[in-house]
């Protein structure tokens, strides 16, 4: 896990409150006065911890990636392939309200990226673990006979990472076409496609 | 096609020079100033046209879809079924730099989008002609026994729409893993799958 956010429990919570400010009211509003509101310090206080907005970004980014990798980490405990690729993909689909929130700010990251070389780079080191991940359990489905002949683990991987990532879209901005039963049938279509060949 | 910029060349180029400020510069470097520049009009002669950056905004969003709808119908014009699903597919993803750029407008306007309703609409009303469109081709390839059998047609419809969302994000923030070949076999897994159960 990356050092910058973990035991600092002030840092987290400032970055915490602009998650919030962004699900809440846009990027737009993230200012150093609303963040220090939003937050309950000082203004003084956040000026402490970051020197500029772009720090804050950045511990932003990390902390909101750091979260969700510990939250399939721990879904995919003593797991392995596609059951494991099943709980992962569960996870980083918005499921529920809360899932539509967090799409919100990842749409934010991904544009902010799109802008910034170093929120690109933080951005692209936590896809590439994602990726690495979507590439272990698939392989290990291939060790462990579960994946149908016709997969090519390359283009699966890129497809899992897209599946993911354009759901988060379709939830923020179609949310009518991604409840929950949408997007529990997305996942299972798709490893089912991964398994199937076991049984022509 | 929305009545909105048609006929209206001036608009147009004024929409498309909004296009290109966001693709070499970012979304925050849109300001009347820096349009006026780009489109090589007078200050004053962008207000005649739209009254505020909102207005212009929508026009932009219209411009770059209508313009993406009108190269798939080209496209897919006297073709049916899984084969113009694999055109539109391709018209879609980020193929070449050209493709690259188009996401990183992509990218904001989803941002844009998620934080007023207005633009919203116009980015839903778009993405549900796309959705309508997908759907033909699928109950086409249904009627001409291309589909599988085991394709559920509502839930294809998702998994084609973020495949081709996913892709736009890939392209701007993991450019190295959305080259042409990558791309191409991404569409080509997808329209297997569909087309596959023929074969069982």
């Amino acid at each position: 896990m990356p050092k910058i956010v973990d035991h600092n429990e002030r840092r987290d919570h400032i970055a915490e409150a602009v998650t919030n400010i962004v699900i809440r009211d846009g990027f737009d509003h993230v200012t150093m006065r609303e963040i220090a509101a939003e937050a309950g310090y000082a203004h003084g206080a956040i000026a402490r911890y970051f020197p500029d907005k772009q720090s804050i970004l950045s511990a932003t980014f990390v902390r909101v990636y750091t979260t969700s990798n510990e939250r399939i980490l721990a879904q995919v405990d003593g797991v392995r392939g596609l059951e494991a690729l099943n709980r992962m993909c569960s996870v980083l689909l918005p499921f529920e309200q809360k899932g539509a929130n967090e799409s919100r700010v990842v749409l934010t990251f991904w544009d902010r990226a799109s802008q910034d070389p170093a929120l690109q780079s933080i951005h692209q080191q936590h896809i590439t673990q994602r990726r690495n991940l979507i590439r272990r359990f698939l392989t290990e489905a291939a060790e462990d006979g579960e994946l149908a002949s016709h997969v090519n683990i390359d283009v699966a991987v890129n497809r899992v990472s897209v599946h993911n990532a354009g759901w988060q879209m379709l939830a923020v901005l179609m949310p009518e076409s991604a409840d929950d039963a949408s997007l529990r049938a997305s996942i299972d279509s798709m490893i089912d496609e991964f398994r199937r060949g076991d049984r022509d």
